[in-house]
């Protein structure tokens, strides 16, 4: 894959076209129309061992809740109601009976937060890595699924929970850094993140919530998204970004760029935002983090950070 | 996998019962009613290298045709009306952008014969094995959708097209028999498998038409399904088996076993039915092969065979 995983997604959408009414690809989700007055959302997401896990490193009742999670996370991104999970599963053959009774069961816990079933599948025996595809089905009412495209100059920018923790709980495992009560936070974070289904649904129903998306990659890897699909820039305060007391104080002990890891870390699995000022989302518990402003050269403008750029147009 | 696939998806089985009303694991699709009166049929497959096929042997473009075919398939078997693909595609890095740009042609000509539209995946770079998962979506009006748990006794086993040519397709190329027209044909239709989506459709609308599944593993192996499914047994008269011109004259020649390859060879992607018999299914073209009976020790009897004993309870 010379041209890169981006190049290969165009040349796909290039040969299809989304139909007149449906969205396909470049969103959390696709959406369906239904004549019943709701529309369908379907995400699918594959993990293969060796590029998103180890096998000598990961505990397989991780593997199945980060499986789901991702997935329904997905749902959550839209403010959507996930309705079924379908699982493809390519064991190699030498796997062990125990380890895909403990993926089931995280795959199961998760799953069953969100009375999501597990509605089907396909098991295959592989004589090369492990590779784990889920596709989810959801719902929301006609239209109520939020999208990347409709962040609007003016918006208020937030998100939700506290950002960095997955990536330094990821960064105490590679590490190998001795395991206090903070980092133990924090890896569990890593392993066990919480879509945010119940706020995705309550920010659906909300006037004024405009754009979403859930944070997978890190807010300065996630809000180009949104940026580019609504045609926007943004100005975003790097001091407000919100991080848990353990990210903090687990920076302070180790040494590490805790706004590195807020940004770029990545696995949060938490909200990203855009609201009409008139929306007070803070009520809805989520923090303030920037303005969106209208179409600029530079996209992502970082306050008080002056030393910081990124983004294509700048770089760490 | 010790244990095995089957005991595997018993496992999942069990842990996530489907909700009333919906239809999970244990058919081609699953079945989520909708409000509108229509049902939303689910499938995925997966197909992973090293098993399914060797980046050696295959065409890029007819890997892509055979992804999106196999599940286009498992709608027709339900007698379901195709509506969005997603796939899901772990791409070993040194992989030219030749190879899949021939893959997604494959994939776009099999799917534009039905105008389904491809809505979104997952591109992710591997390590090591080409792994595909495709998911696809269609939909059937309320409860009309054929199972496999529907046939009943006296009903008439019907299957469509002919039996066995993909397998003798394999066959040629796994042996590297030298290739008249009469072997291209069979290695077409093993590349190429065309989805009985218009004569799915059809026999949904059909009275009298009870259970229906697509062949991918042969009749031998799926037929079974729909006895255990549906708690009956069945006769199989093997000389009413419809085969090809070309495969009774490659087989000929080649001194193969032709009804081995029409029971077992699998990757048909023809339709299995069972209807009463008052529905004459011959005038859509299929052929009468056998009937159904009140369950039996003997899953299956063949008829016009004495010395052929198999599944389960017989072995060839």
């Amino acid at each position: 894959m010379k041209k890169g995983e981006f190049e290969f997604i165009d040349t796909i959408r290039r040969r299809f076209p989304a139909p007149k009414g449906t969205l396909g690809i470049g969103d959390d989700c696709a959406v369906i129309p239904q004549k019943s007055g709701m529309d369908t959302l379907v995400s699918t997401d594959m993990l293969i061992e060796g590029s998103h896990f180890l096998l000598s490193d990961v505990k397989p009742y991780d593997l199945g809740w980060k499986s789901a999670a991702v997935n329904i996370s997905d749902i959550a991104g839209m403010g959507g109601k996930p309705v079924a999970t379908f699982l493809s599963f390519a064991v190699p053959k030498n796997t062990d009976d125990s380890f895909l009774e403990s993926f089931i069961e995280g795959y199961k816990d998760i799953s069953s937060q969100f009375g999501i079933p597990l509605l089907g599948g396909d098991t295959v025996a592989s004589n090369g890595s492990m590779c784990i595809n889920v596709t989810i089905l959801g719902q929301a009412p006609a239209g109520k699924a939020r999208l990347r495209s409709t962040a609007k100059p003016g918006d208020i920018v937030y998100v939700s929970g506290t950002l960095g923790d997955s990536a330094a709980g990821l960064k105490v495992i590679l590490e190998g850094i001795h395991r206090g009560p903070v980092e133990e936070f924090l890896i569990d974070r890593h392993y066990h993140p919480q879509p945010r289904i119940n706020l995705g649904l309550k920010l659906a129903m909300t006037d004024g919530v405009h754009a979403m998306m859930d944070i997978s990659d890190g807010v300065a890897s996630d809000l180009p998204h949104i940026l580019e699909a609504s045609g926007v820039s943004a100005d975003i305060d790097v001091k407000a970004l919100p991080l848990s007391d353990e990210i903090r104080q687990a920076a302070a002990t180790h040494g590490w760029d805790v706004l590195r890891l807020a940004l770029e870390g990545g696995e949060d699995y938490e909200l990203l935002v855009t609201a009409d000022p008139s929306a007070d989302l803070r009520k809805s518990g989520l923090t303030p983090i920037g303005k969106i402003k209208e179409k600029s050269a530079v996209q992502i403008t970082w306050l008080n950070a002056p030393y910081m750029t990124y983004n294509g147009y700048h770089q760490f």
